[in-house]
């Protein structure tokens, strides 16, 4: 399967010419974005919390401490959305009316499952600390069994998902060309600053740090 | 109130010398996010979509089409999640288990309701407005009566709200300071690019989008 069949789940609504429904699409935003933010409901109504995710073919996988309400209620296979938002510029129109952002929001959905074995979880863990800087694994001491043991792991199996994108320039009326405003698309970025090293370092910060970019990855 | 209450909704539960219940605290993060993460419950579970907020004192503007599954839902009463989260750096630690993210969070919880009123529709646009982009509402053509028409906005009342913020340095294990890597934090934030003129714009663009950028507002 290449595209998520459209369901009246998944079915992006307003502008269907911004929706995309291609894995590979979908995948590419929720693997660029550093946060995603994961919706449940409790008892009390709907619960939304912000959650680095680590994305493994079609499973996606979260992480935090065994006592996270969050984690308790995904791991006992709790109905789950988690969307994950870029928002790549200001889109300023000479009418208040026409004035948007471009962005690219991943909007999935699924049901979540513990993650217990200890191979999975270490391989969770790995795929969450790749999601957040790439190569990271690799240089870090890797967590103990002790470390293992206080940290909880669930997965979501992604069953459904769309994506909506805006891209490109104002829309404006022909009516407003003469509004006295300069109107365009302000991009916007995020961009890593000078590293801060912990107290006692003495190498230099290494390219996974140096290069760090929350670029375009394979979906 | 300066602060919310502590109640079973909103209390955090994980890590709790990372929570703040003042209402300007929590409100700075709100009003900093460019986009807010929207959580409802419908038929088929949790429902998630960005949005761009827009906060006057206790109540929180949100806008679209008139036919959003999303609004209709928030204008019926429903209630509503909505959650803002700033990512402010990468913890990068000697061990893989103290890695982490700087970040500041803001969970908020309230019930919507319709606004249809002209007066109050327009102040909701133009909060939401000088949310975006501070400054623009005076800079293009305001909401002509049709275009007002052509526009959903609902209020969320906010009841009951927390925030969580971690900042500062990596928190390494002594045992771990000899392991030969690079470790410390890397600061993120988001840069505002080159302005891209819209076709036929012959002005210079206005200090709204050359000094733009997302700061610290106050509450």
């Amino acid at each position: 399967m290449t595209a998520f069949p459209q369901t009246p789940r998944n079915r992006v609504r307003r502008i269907p010419e911004r929706a995309r429904y291609e894995k590979n699409e979908i995948y590419t935003i929720l693997d660029e974005a550093l946060v995603c933010h994961v919706g449940i409901v409790t008892e009390e109504g709907p619960l939304v919390l912000p959650m680095l995710p680590g994305r493994l073919e079609d499973t996606l996988y979260l992480h935090g401490a065994p006592a996270s309400r969050l984690l308790k209620h995904i791991s006992q296979g709790g109905e789950v959305c988690i969307t994950a938002t870029l928002v790549d510029g200001l889109v300023l129109a000479r009418s208040i009316f026409h004035h948007s952002v471009n962005y690219r929001s991943a909007v999935l959905f699924g049901k979540g499952r513990p993650v217990e074995k200890e191979d999975e979880k270490l391989r969770a863990l790995e795929v969450i600390s790749e999601h957040v800087c790439p190569g990271r694994w690799d240089e870090a001491r890797r967590p103990s069994p002790r470390e293992l043991a206080a940290t909880a792991v669930v997965a979501v199996e992604i069953e459904s998902a769309s994506a909506k994108v805006r891209s490109g320039p104002v829309n404006d009326d022909p009516a407003d060309a003469a509004w006295p405003v300069w109107a365009g698309v302000l991009p916007l970025e995020l961009h890593a600053g000078e590293p801060l090293p912990s107290e006692g370092v003495n190498l230099p910060p290494p390219p996974t740090v140096t290069s760090y970019r929350r670029g375009k990855r394979a979906g």
